[in-house]
């Protein structure tokens, strides 16, 4: 059994990644081929064709079709129909490749790989700052990750690593018992901690500039299945900062938006939104820098996690008061498996049946 | 299962690929040592010691019999049973090997994998114009590919796909469309088209000169298991050359003599015999040039195309006007497979029930 | 089922092989992390912690404790037991890795991966030569192979592979037929032959300075379930030596102290004891050459005879007249599987039911 949720918005690329040549990218374990329609939408279409199996990316762009390079059978890049079978004039109703609906927003390439009856637009991942003149949108990189998306979306969700695994950029010491307060919001599971009147970590002494103390906040949202946005910042201690007013200090939002490559691979696309320093390039490339050595940190880990779960257990994993964040977008991440492994009409969102209990 | 049909003859080796050296081959997945004996015979041996497993290969010729590099058992050359046990004065039933029954001619070393009863030399694929002096035969190369034989084989009855392929080689957009026919000839399979009065394509302007329009033919004959003869050529348009006078053109058998390596293995030796420029050395190097290039095209694709077969599937492929001659083979071998799957006393090809439908 | 016997010691290490770092070692196909704490003696626990699965070698040394890189977890070097859980004052019971019993002596780190109630020191391997000035004791080096461990250790009671594998170094063709004596000596099978009167072998030519012939020994102890001592050397043939009288001559012993690592991996760690040269280190670097070259030649063997064995088999292997050692070995460590497989009261050594035959 997979443990993709395919009913879901992922991000197939940066807009960057695509354009009018036919690519190959791996998305819940399925080859996928892309590339840029003359009206300048994407084509996504099942990267395999029907009959012998060749990959399209390995054929050729005709216009808006893609030609086999085997046998010549050409497929619609909208529809993913074939539109002719050389050597016969019929074409047969089971000569298609799936086509997979595709929005493409803020330069992000976003896909839907479960059922194209359920794919609405208007749940793509978005947030206000992305359009506010505020803030300022840096796209980083794509951090591949031999290691399975949950391991690396559970991260996300999971401040009390921060001091073990980032102790020189992310946390310091200053965390290590400071408690983590969990709950959920709609779609979103949030946890975060607010660490008061402490020295400022590597990060905001790097960018932010401050010199004394500082209240410092990690407030961590993750969207179900594959969206986590960190709300991280500091503001001077003497300032006495609500929590609410987050603004006041230096703020930055993380996005991590997570793919599922395969079982045991993922990419995670990483990009910053801040409201300081907003035409100062200089900012992101000290950020990018942060970053990038941040990550490389969690990478290490996550891949080392992964290994040894591949290894056979002789008992079962423990679990711990700093987990309730993994611990519910798992369980939210099985009850998804779980609908979609059942899907029947009862499964439907407004099923005619109520349960009272 | 494997898929390998043990009761024929396969090609081994090119004749100059064995000399006195215990050399190793691998052949429908079994390790074979192969050397030539003092009287210049081939011995074949299988390459695993019934004692402790090492490969005879790791071991030393003696004379034209192999010794274990292990403990010293002795194995002759020609019968495969044991002859010294170090230790030992009786030599026990059971210490054998198996001995291949070999044949060779043309340069080509043909070996028997199956019951050794069945190994019947008058079976060995041979062919006139071998011995003709009308005709020049050149060995070719041989090509290693990571895809099973039955890709490989039905690539090679399958004129569909040069269009699509080789379009600067082998062929052009004129034979897109054209139907291919297909019949049975015993036991070959034979698909062939004729393109009448078109371009030449890529090979018969580097090879023939021809520069106006030609008629041009490709047969497709295909030797169950493993044997494929094409016979391709051009003659000019406005010779109105007969469907039987292909000798009046510039006519070349390309056979591809395949040897099934492994499940997702396998090797492509192919040679050519033609009936121009017979006495013209660099001919062959151009024609090598060629093909070498038109093999690798098909490499690329063969290859693909069993990277997507390894993966599992969501849906049955689909089969296509043009595939008849592929459907063809692939039903005879799986007859034979049957065949040796339940080999029994009814399975003789004479069997003394008869049944009536 | 794996096969390995867990109740026995087994060599972790050279005592240089470990010092204050976290160092991972895999034994008996599980992960070790080992250190030397602050007192000297050698800390070893499995190498993942219960909560994430990262391994502790990942973490961080903190005196004589060990701190999980992902989360914080902290496990004491000596018990395993869990001191600290940040984000919570409570300790799980079940907050542990497996601290494993670790002998160490002469230079050698033993360790005991079964049950620990059962771990007797006094089972340790040893033998008085290690403590005593007319013999000098040199560690060799440590062998990988790439071979199940009960290949590299039945090779280590087979004289009748000396010959055939090592001709120019430890055997040559004189030996070839002189019958193997086997027998058992409590917890030892031993394997030994003499070649009385021969010209010696290429290491007693270049270790012992015979010129003349010799009368040769070569003793096979092997210990189960993974220690081999053997016993070999060299006397004048004109000093008609009696068995018991090898003191005599020059003599060595070669120890092979063999850890199973996986399946299909092996460490063999090599040291010489001997009566002759005592304090030449000229002599070591001689014989370290030599049993390096006949080691090499060893490996090359065992591990195609490993890739053989992970092929499908045919037919059963054949056992001969010179197997007697290797095979009375397989069956007590059959023996020593099936007791742990079945392990409960009965299998106690002492069982208050005595069964009569």
């Amino acid at each position: 059994m997979t443990h993709f949720v395919r009913n879901a918005w992922y991000v197939a690329a940066w807009s960057t990644e695509i354009d009018g040549e036919l690519r190959r990218f791996t998305i819940l374990g399925d080859h996928v081929v892309m590339f840029r329609k003359t009206d300048g939408t994407v084509s996504a279409l099942e990267d395999r064709c029907p009959h012998r199996l060749l990959p399209l990316s390995r054929g050729k762009r005709i216009g808006d079709t893609v030609q086999c390079g085997y046998h010549g059978l050409t497929f619609d890049g909208t529809t993913g129909m074939c539109t002719r079978v050389p050597g016969q004039t019929n074409l047969p109703r089971s000569a298609y490749v799936t086509a997979y609906p595709i929005e493409e927003r803020h330069g992000i390439v976003w896909i839907w790989m479960g059922d194209p009856e359920k794919a609405d637009p208007s749940k793509v991942f978005d947030m206000p700052e992305f359009s506010d003149p505020d803030w300022a949108v840096h796209h980083g990189d794509a951090l591949y990750l031999k290691s399975n998306y949950l391991n690396v979306a559970e991260n996300l969700v999971d401040p009390a690593h921060v001091s073990f695994v980032h102790p020189t950029t992310l946390g310091n010491a200053a965390s290590e018992n400071v408690p983590v307060h969990v709950q959920t919001e709609g779609e979103a599971i949030v946890a975060w901690r607010w660490i008061r009147d402490a020295e400022p970590i590597g990060f905001f002494k790097g960018f932010g500039g401050f010199t004394g103390n500082v209240d410092r906040w990690h407030y961590y949202y993750l969207y179900t299945p594959c969206t986590a946005v960190i709300d991280f910042g500091s503001v001077e201690t003497e300032k006495n900062c609500a929590e609410e007013d987050r603004n006041a200090g230096v703020r930055i939002f993380a996005l991590h938006l997570i793919t599922p490559v395969t079982e045991t691979e993922t990419i995670d696309r990483w990009l910053h939104i801040r409201n300081t320093a907003l035409d100062d390039p200089q900012a992101e490339t000290t950020m990018d820098a942060m970053f990038r050595k941040a990550f490389q940190e969690d990478k290490e880990i996550l891949e080392a996690v992964q290994e040894e779960e591949d290894r056979p257990a002789r008992r079962r994993p423990i679990r711990l008061a700093i987990d309730k964040g993994p611990l519910v977008y798992r369980k939210r991440i099985n009850d998804l498996l779980e609908l979609e492994r059942t899907e029947d009409l009862a499964s439907d969102p407004s099923p005619a049946f109520v349960y009272h209990d």
